[in-house]
């Protein structure tokens, strides 16, 4: 062989034992770390020396595996967002599991592309899928795929709505010379609708919101009549997004009654069901989402409420069929084989816009294997009751205000001393709010209800027990009574 | 506290040393996996009973770490693609690395969500992306985010084109009431391309394909012309697609005359680098990629040519207001703070369509600390001289042919014995293809060229020595004489 190739040696370790060494003692500060959460803060902000180290990484010259691990463990992993934490209550995030740690490693080790081809991880995604559309009751010839999360869900889902309902040919033809179509969601429904509507070219102006009622949920009665006046004026509705556990207050529209409506109108009804879909594996509160076995397409995480690690969410879509029409792109270089490695037709990127796709499915398998999907629910149920327990207590607290229905997970509060004006209360909110997180000592995020800034607790974590929402109410009126004499002070 | 609630009980391990101890055994597994990987075979069919093992599964009660562990171990493990093997060539699929594993078992354990909000994984993927961006030479201010792959990144990129060259509110008022824009790459482009404008409403009848010389480049006299002709139809060009590499041939478009054109007509450039992008920091190659630092968007992976674990793609922006204008909402539930967990805007769910998002960036940021770019460059150079060497000695063998120039690591070979119709040896190609791939000896994919089927051979795989590819081509000739003989006797 020529001098002008370079002597053969791979980026794998010179030193195998070595380099296990090492794995083994990166595996356990890993899991040092998880076991030991709860005596951590909660968060605490990467110092800006940490920052600035992190930018001035050049990475030319191979820094080794030894002192790789050494800079993660300094630099990285002490600066995690927190939702591991038992006191983690901001937006809706999962808690993830040690098994989750394992499942993700095995799946890096294997480094399987699940856009295609004939191998074990299509298997795998193909059984979660398979039971998920088991547990949302949609039929067989019913299918979908993992993606990011359920923004990606959405998007994909409303892009199948579009090729089947549009009557022309959206991919061949584009939306220009087409009629005026029409989604349909609540004013208390996600951004990522409004998200998905623009990327797809329909312009937020193709999103009508429907009002709700005083539990967020959407007026179905206002829906039909909506549509009817869009009917009458000549433009072309489609589809309507329900939701199932609304971002702001964890409500859930009818979807009975909203499938009725589609029915009627021959609609597609998509489900944004991110966290609030799993009500469906809880006996004592699967009736909050009756009617979701009518979805034409649902959206829903795996990595919120199931506590699979971040990130895997997915969509389903009644029939799998209308995902293959609307993504599926014959092409030689990938072209499929009776046999061999180019087998298991179809593909899921003949589902979905992604050719590159990781191995999440493994994650998601390795939980429901591992807890079983009773045990899972049983930790959703006990997050509904930790809702409401807090919903119960907060109010003997002083000043604080339970501003919103408790349908399932969420809970909005407001710390509210009389005599204060709008502007202060909302700013002293969003202060509390800050104060506890930079102290470590929990983490809710913030809203606004009616306009006012709110303090939003949000329990979708299998780490919490009852005494950390206890810590979280002291902490409020702590945090609410220091800022308080502060602002008297100052007056 | 009221019996009502049931005991707390998190889903972490009762006993904690014996999950570790479980963990541990799971990683030495992993390990020998990716250590003895040179003595398996590339790849194996998913046998029946195992398909249906796992399609058989409830997930209803918890079966425990062990067994799970076990189950994976039995029925997944042994089923990965092979692109870990060194003699796995098909498509173009990255090997990953032992580091790799690591890293995505310590991001799982923080499980960040990388969507916003202030913490350490903000600032590891701030860190890899302004990497890519010095590296590319774009300019301070340009910025970008990590996706699922290069497919998501063209859909992102051109998401922003759209927005920044239509001339009106897209995201308002989409694009029924607008002009008809146009969308140009080569008849080589992957079909990413037309995915990207199938998705986003326009149709794929706004996307010319400009045809490519002997070379698969881009005529880039005919795109000027093409362009010309239809501003004088009154359509409205926006954007050209080069691509750098392409899949077929390896091939890479003449971007500094691409860009030349783009700025003559004030048209955004996009190129596609999913792969050949990381000639850039190949010192004997970048020539090949000259003009790259002039595009106004870039999309590429990591986890192909640069070996991070699946999925890690990469989306870069000229300007990063760019992306903030196409994808930025905002909402009450996700206001920006000051201070807190809610701070470091802008958030990543405003570049971008996802909300929900992994921590890929600590598998880019482990891998480019752990090996450096020079020696990765060093790797993607051994590749591309290791196709040079294929396509040297491949004529040395009875019948095989090469049937397209090698511009990087894409090598295209047709056995083609004499007087045999074209359909028998597009037949006896991918026979011989599969033949490879099921006796698990090497696993290159089939394409057509000039419509014939030829074994298309791509090596962007650290552990290919140059044995591998003598292995090939006696692999190659071994079937293909077997088959011949088979036809003969059958003749």
């Amino acid at each position: 062989m020529s001098q002008s190739y370079p002597p053969d040696q791979s980026l794998d370790p010179e030193h195998w034992d070595t380099f296990r060494a090492q794995a083994h003692a990166a595996l356990d500060h890993a899991l040092d770390n998880l076991q030991q959460v709860r005596e951590r803060p909660v968060w605490q902000v990467v110092p800006e020396a940490v920052k600035q180290e992190l930018a001035a990484f050049t990475f030319d010259e191979p820094a080794g595996t030894a002192q790789t691990l050494a800079d993660v463990e300094r630099l990285i992993l002490p600066y995690a967002t927190g939702n591991i934490h038992p006191r983690f209550f901001g937006w809706v995030q999962g808690s993830g599991t040690p098994g989750g740690v394992l499942a993700t490693a095995l799946a890096a080790s294997m480094n399987s592309n699940v856009g295609g081809r004939d191998h074990g991880a299509v298997y795998v995604e193909r059984t979660v899928v398979d039971w998920a559309r088991r547990v949302f009751g949609l039929p067989e010839g019913a299918g979908g795929m993992l993606l990011s999360g359920t923004s990606m869900a959405t998007l994909v889902a409303l892009g199948a709505a579009r090729t089947v309902k549009a009557g022309f040919d959206v991919r061949e033809d584009g939306l220009r010379t087409g009629p005026e179509l029409v989604v349909y969601t609540s004013t208390a429904a996600h951004m990522s609708v409004e998200k998905a509507c623009e990327l797809l070219g329909l312009g937020r102006r193709s999103l009508v919101r429907i009002p709700v009622d005083d539990h967020d949920r959407m007026d179905v009665r206002a829906l039909d009549l909506q549509i009817a006046a869009d009917l009458a004026a000549g433009r072309q509705p489609f589809c309507v997004v329900a939701t199932a556990g609304t971002v702001d207050a964890g409500a859930f529209d009818d979807l009975q009654a909203i499938s009725a409506v589609c029915h009627a109108h021959q609609l597609w009804l998509h489900v944004d069901g991110a966290f609030g879909a799993w009500l469906r594996i809880v006996p004592e509160q699967a009736h909050q989402v009756a009617g979701i076995e009518l979805a034409d397409s649902l959206a829903f995480d795996f990595h919120k409420w199931l506590h699979v690690p971040y990130d895997a969410g997915c969509v389903l879509v009644r029939k799998r069929a209308h995902l293959e029409q609307t993504f599926a792109a014959p092409v030689s270089y990938l072209a499929r084989g009776a046999r061999g490695l180019a087998g298991a037709n179809p593909w899921f990127c003949d589902l979905g816009p992604e050719l590159s796709r990781g191995f999440r499915a493994l994650s998601v398998w390795f939980t429901l294997r591992e807890h079983g999907s009773r045990r899972l629910g049983e930790k959703v149920l006990e997050n509904c009751r930790q809702a409401q327990y807090l919903a119960a207590h907060a109010p003997s607290q002083p000043h604080l205000r339970v501003m919103a229905p408790v349908a399932s997970s969420v809970v909005c509060l407001r710390f509210m001393p009389e005599g204060l004006s709008d502007d202060v209360l909302d700013a002293l909110n969003a202060d509390i709010v800050a104060d506890l997180q930079e102290h470590g000592w929990a983490a809710p995020s913030t809203t606004r209800r009616h306009d006012h800034v709110v303090i939003r607790v949000n329990i979708t974590n299998h780490r919490t027990r009852l005494e950390d929402l206890d810590a979280l109410l002291h902490f409020i009126t702590a945090s609410g009574t220091a800022r308080l004499a502060t602002l008297h002070s100052g007056a």
